[in-house]
């Protein structure tokens, strides 16, 4: 037996105690690994340094990602607090009916059981998934990418003797250490033994995780997302809106990658807007009709409408009219995050009704769809699917439900 | 481009529509169907004897559930009206909350979009799926067995002409006629255009469903059903139950296939069990201990605890406790439905929150796991996967959801 199925079966057997652990030991847990996490500060440190040292070709933004710091271990430390005050996801009566036949049937929520992870060199997924599942109630099984192997093996190793040293079982959260494909394809294929799993990262990863999995996989994370502005649009507000929705954090998936522009409006805004992100050191691209009234835009391909930028780099397209834009965004969007800036609040509630993605917005930036903003305690990523969860994935959305049926001899 | 592409882009296409479609008008097509159905009945009747005389090699069990007559056209009909009556799963506020920032978040129910089904050869799935799909306000792609394809193609004739005469796009319900098994792999890995898809039917196509399909699945149906008999039970109920759980509908994914009894009350439980077990032709397997107390009881091997018979067979095992019942059906349980029978309800309750299944009983049959029975209107199949949906797959599991965001120029 390899050792993928190995792990998986001690979560299985470990997963089933932890299903019935009550808040308060959960939470004990989650303060205990909060501190432990500061205790151990300098220890994780230097071992992040090895992952560096042993990574130094790659790009200075995938090095950003495997580098972890002081203040980025204060924070973790921070939210792992915060997740002990979150509301237990687990054991609420989600609803209760009595059938005429007087079975009472009560719809109970409860944890997935064990959940496994596939993520790239972030290492402080490793801790975020870890407690959110933890505090789901479900066992994890970790297989980060193997740059950040020895920081992932500390940040386990810390789990893992937490978990001793608060009466728990470690065989809770198990770490992949071999970075063998075969390994990867075992895990994405053991139906017995896993619940749910979670790709986290490029599209790539996504894209090999769906093709191979058996298990039930939930899709998270490409945005190209679009802002249309509408000619009756506040154009201040536009402006603002698309600059902080492109330039704030142009990495993230919830950031703006398209503009679309009435025609109406589009003489007097898109100069405007040009000017302004080329402020912020956007490079903008445009359709023929962008391009007539500003020649120097770059010009945007097909490929550029369903592309996902994630880089300082934008494309603006004129369109007719609201159905033009939804047209446009149904065909290319990937169903993530989408707004509509406009005073018309009647074109604004088609909007919102027609457009077929997980978050759509009047009036404001794409950059909320976060779990946080939306008031979750904490999220493991934006679903795009829409079966089981959609958007932000919290600790609601990482359980399952169970039905409990009370009778007195009742038969059919 | 293939049939299965054309017409899943056709589909895709058609439901955008039909996702923005108000309830009285999506009730008045299914009462149109109903009609029709009445109507057509002479010709369907006649279509369905083609489909009869091709496949006589079938066992009679598989003819059976080809076959079509008078009275299960009645009754699908009815169903129909059944599901007018329901109440619209789409567009319900599923909660509200406005943020620190003033952003308002609701989260409402959405139609799913496009939901494949893959089946055998049961001609009325293609009836209920279609309406269900359509009241849930998505289009509907089916792949039905071969052996039921003139059947099939009245059935979707009748449903397609009923749609153009309610002014409905005919497109929202599409069936692929080839049976070519490529086609049927490109149904499941047409990513960009189906948001659901469930297999119905044996084992082994939901195992090829899981191990082909890239987008995302619904696994339904398989039921190893236990009932635990503690020492405590009242056990004419009990006999009662366990005899109905078996007997009632043996080929059905609820009925039961293996009872647990309690060392305690074995001796004076077990004789009576197999005699009233006998009494329905019901062929008994048991374990070692149970084979003590009965010699004629055939053995049990491994392979049966884990098998879901689907036929007039049984297999006991006597145990010690609640904790090696619990054990076992951890062990060998689809996780679809498991019920205790008992007078203790300490240990009842420890049942229903322990077992890891859809639905877990107390003091009732197995059989109630069932759309109709928990008060659904109707229901597609049962799930036995965690995620997404866990027992029956109604009307409102067909749905999914999007969060809708009023701002005021929020930014981030």
């Amino acid at each position: 037996m390899n050792e993928v199925l190995i792990k998986a079966k001690l979560a299985k057997k470990a997963s089933s105690k932890l299903a019935l652990l009550d808040s308060s030991t959960k939470n004990a847990f989650l303060i205990a690994l909060s501190n432990a996490l500061l205790d151990s500060k300098e220890l994780i440190l230097k071992t992040n340094e090895i992952d560096l040292l042993h990574n130094d070709h790659l790009s200075d933004s995938l090095k950003d990602r495997l580098r972890l710091n002081s203040s980025r271990l204060d924070s973790m430390a921070e939210a792992l607090v915060q997740l002990s005050q979150a509301e237990d996801p687990v054991n609420h009566v989600i609803s209760e009916t009595i059938r005429p036949n007087g079975l009472r049937i009560q719809k109970v929520s409860v944890p997935m059981g064990v959940i496994a992870m596939i993520y790239e060199a972030r290492p402080n997924v490793t801790i975020d998934a870890a407690a959110l599942a933890f505090k789901a109630g479900s066992a994890v099984i970790l297989r980060g990418g193997k740059e950040a192997l020895n920081s992932n093996k500390a940040f386990v190793s810390i789990l893992r003797s937490t978990l001793l040293s608060c009466d728990l079982d470690p065989e809770l959260i198990q770490l992949i250490e071999d970075p063998d494909k075969e390994l990867a394809k075992t895990l994405m294929t053991a139906n017995c033994l896993i619940d749910l799993l979670i790709p986290r990262g490029s599209a790539r990863l996504i894209k090999t995780v769906l093709e191979t999995a058996t298990v039930p996989v939930l899709e998270t994370g490409i945005g190209n997302c679009h802002a249309y502005v509408e000619k009756s649009a506040d154009q201040d507000m536009a402006l603002k809106i698309i600059v902080n929705a492109k330039c704030s954090r142009p990495s993230v998936c919830n950031s703006l990658e398209k503009v679309l522009i009435d025609e109406a409006i589009a003489e007097t805004f898109l100069p405007k807007l040009v000017s302004k992100l080329r402020q912020a050191n956007v490079f903008i691209l445009g359709d023929e009709k962008s391009k007539d009234i500003d020649s120097t835009l770059g010009l945007a391909t097909e490929e550029d409408w369903a592309t996902e930028y994630l880089d300082l780099k934008i494309a603006i397209k004129i369109v007719k009219d609201l159905d033009e834009a939804l047209d446009h965004i149904q065909k290319y969007s990937s169903k993530h995050s989408e707004t509509i800036l406009t005073s018309d609040s009647i074109l604004a509630q088609r909007f919102l009704d027609e457009v077929d993605a997980a978050a759509v917005y009047h009036n404001a930036s794409t950059r909320f769809t976060d779990g946080g903003e939306f008031g979750f305690s904490a999220e493991i990523g934006i679903s795009t699917q829409k079966m089981h969860a959609r958007g932000p994935v919290g600790l609601n959305e990482l359980c399952s439900y169970k039905y409990k049926i009370f009778g007195e001899g009742q038969i059919r």
